[in-house]
């Protein structure tokens, strides 16, 4: 049997611990591993647990939520997330996924690739992974953005992955995915959010640059953060070699955000993360 | 009144985390901060809790005790930890220890510094710390070490610090202070242990150095280590820029590792360190 | 005789390096070290050469400004520059300065240590170097930089060092020493600028926090960047542990920052630096 | 017309640089970028020039042969290098280089992949690239090396890339590639050389692991480094993790080793390297 992964937080009080693993162990649960974080500001819990042993989930949650009435209770298996992803031309952080996809390194299935541009499409179907084409051509964002929803729509997807999606998503289109969609910027955040950030990052002269893999909400780049790195860079960097550089960055942080994600080591506390890694 | 600090580890059961909660709670403690993991290759149990409230200190040992037979349990408090440096002639890291030791930065208290050369004294006594020179000249290594341990024992320390002290303990003296004494070895062990790290990193042409803060035992840099970072360098630097360059990740490893030793996040597991941190 | 350091730069034009070394040569130069850099945006040329030599440095200034009339050239020797520490209360940056200047790590004199409050005086004084305290009580900020000013200008220093002086200068008051004034921020910036920026970091969540060290010019925080490290954080990290981890990397980046600036390896190219290192 | 790279080492001495810019100053070049360094150990000078223009390479070489008798030079172009990769069954670096390939980020053409296993052969034929399956059950080292060989010289490849190909070469086989094998090893040496280097790694208790880029010569793993990157670890990563979570620095020091190499950027200074980049 697989292990399955107990997912807990609540407002935080004395003996949580205590009596959490006490229900598992009463359930016939073996604790594989298991992370415990209280923060304090906001006086709140949160608890992590992987386990094994041949455990009835049902019963399980059950006599969680009667023990834990305020919790917020999850149970999550482990088998490979269903995902979309969004990309437009550049090919490194799809291509990457596509390779770690290929000998199943990051735990997901992906499902489809969707863009509006024809780029990719041959690096997408080497792997042969359907790729759609939804062009923007005379379309407004509203109308783009049906088509666009029409074809994820037909896969279903747990998570939709922006691979460098160079599209603005509308807040109608981002709420029907609450922390669902997970984006790779190029810069570290919150500096140079929006457009052009190598350039932005060229012309303040900045000595680092980055990467930022967040949840998409509503506000342009300020969703909560999962991975960021950085990189040296110095005055001999031109826009375009920042953006080259920049690439590995970009691909290896994207890559890592999604394997915390898939792997359910993620709590959301407010628009911060709490990463149990 | 502080957090208590309990620390316990046996081999690995089902069940243990609820049991240990479970004295916890019935002794009055609430738990402030809390670490597990299981060794899956040694199958064994290391937990870290740190708690507050009124608890009975012996009484929640006895009742541990007799929970849990096999494990070794101990219970730290959090004041300041005795400690004694030695260092030779280089002053960044003891520059660095006494700065952080004179705005209570490290959990600890500095009684004295020991050292085989005159060098450092003006820096030591500024801070107002007994200095004490052991000079090395026309005696042996087994007549020196006595010497330098008639000193130390005046203090009686909890914890040695080898501030860049450049001469080789025996294992002798060693034995007197397991698991309590710290070196910092001016390289990425395990590469370049023994003399002369840098000049070694410049022959071989790498393109890293580094440090690493490690438990003295009786081989030559080859304890348990704590901490380690590198930095990069290039072919323009010689063995001096290394050395300097190094400095500033000497110190850094060095404040780091004591950090986390004094605030007792430190398991043993064989010739590893478990670190909850 | 030490080594005399050319800084040359101009609008690009074929044939530069080969005109300068020519007359370099010419006047009994050798060239130990030597860098070039062309920004191909503002196609303007840069040049930091070392050498040693018994060259005569007004025959050299003068052949040089004949054979490129269009360039900015200057001429700098080696010795120690002559510094004015500004602090407020934290102790890390300036003691790490004080230790490095007690052992002459850094190419400078700290000439006085002055603050807005009494808190580093003990700190100071230990290395015998002179500290005025300039109270900010019931003074307007022009009243207050005011008599600063009148501290500073009785050492007449070449550089002012803000090592985490928590005040922000008037324009006025930085323009009186333009690109001489080198202020340690606690942000990668440009994130994070202007107060509380570890607050700010908490509040956005950030896994990457960092410290910058520039020029000080009239905006706040935008001046040229001179260096910039970051390190990594998690959910764990409260503002306080924040604070608590960056200021190693906050002495660290302005050190460095000192030893490139006082070593001449820095041109500013509008509001970016070019740094020979 | 593209640029040309000009690289030249010799024993120092006084007037190098004009001299070399002077005759490419003649033969109309203009230098795009320069690069110098001496070795003060070795009194060797290195001088990397990129330049444009519409210079003739043989009266360039002459004239410099002639300014300079005892100096080693090399005029590069900028066209892709031939490139056989040699790999076994790991598909992280490989297919990191497909992808860098199938978009020209890399300075090369990759001819074909060679392997002793057939893992591989599906991911290499997405991209349109001859592989070999070279079976070593039942031949000795001498006899597999031969028909390797022999699909090897059908390319007639300037660069071998060991794409964590895990056979050791023999010398005569090195011989016969003297500089143009590039190896990708899974830790930072001169640490954890040869078999298992995570095994090795988790053993130590290190708190890094790395990966290191390096020239085959015929010792195991000694050969010049010319690029280096760590991640860091901790107790929670067993062997295995080690393995998965250093693969993304094993791909990227791969490939940045090959930029380095294929753009030209590489002296060899004895067992060390002088890179201009």
């Amino acid at each position: 049997m697989p292990n399955q992964i107990l997912l807990i937080d609540c407002p935080d009080e004395t003996g949580l611990v205590h009596r959490i693993t006490g229900v598992l162990f009463r359930q016939g649960g073996n604790i594989v591993s298991n992370g415990e974080f209280v923060d304090r500001d906001a006086n709140h819990f949160f608890m992590r647990t992987e386990f094994s042993g041949d455990v009835d989930a049902a019963g399980l949650l059950r006599e969680l939520r009667e023990a834990l009435p305020a919790a917020t209770i999850r149970l999550a298996d482990d088998v490979p997330r269903r995902v979309v992803v969004l990309a437009t031309t550049e090919p490194h952080c799809l291509g990457d996924l596509l390779v770690r996809h290929e000998f199943g390194e990051i735990n997901s299935r992906i499902l489809a690739v969707i863009s509006n541009h024809e780029t990719l499409r041959g690096l997408v179907e080497k792997f042969a992974i359907p790729f759609h084409f939804v062009d923007h051509a005379g379309l407004d964002r509203a109308s783009h953005e049906a088509a666009v929803l029409r074809e994820i729509r037909r896969y279903d997807p747990e998570y939709l992955v922006l691979a460098k999606y160079m599209r603005i998503l509308s807040p109608q289109f981002v709420a029907q995915f609450a922390r669902r969609i997970i984006n790779i910027h190029h810069s570290f955040l919150p500096a140079f959010a929006g457009a052009g950030p190598y350039r932005q990052a060229f012309e303040r002269g900045v000595k680092i640059i980055g990467a930022t893999a967040h949840f998409v909400t509503e506000g342009l780049d300020t969703g909560p953060i999962i991975a960021q790195d950085v990189i040296s860079v110095d005055h001999s960097h031109s826009v375009a070699d920042m953006a080259h550089a920049g690439r590995d960055v970009e691909k290896i942080v994207l890559a890592r955000a999604l394997r915390i994600v898939f792997e359910e080591r993620v709590f959301l506390s407010g628009n911060r993360t709490v990463i149990f890694d």
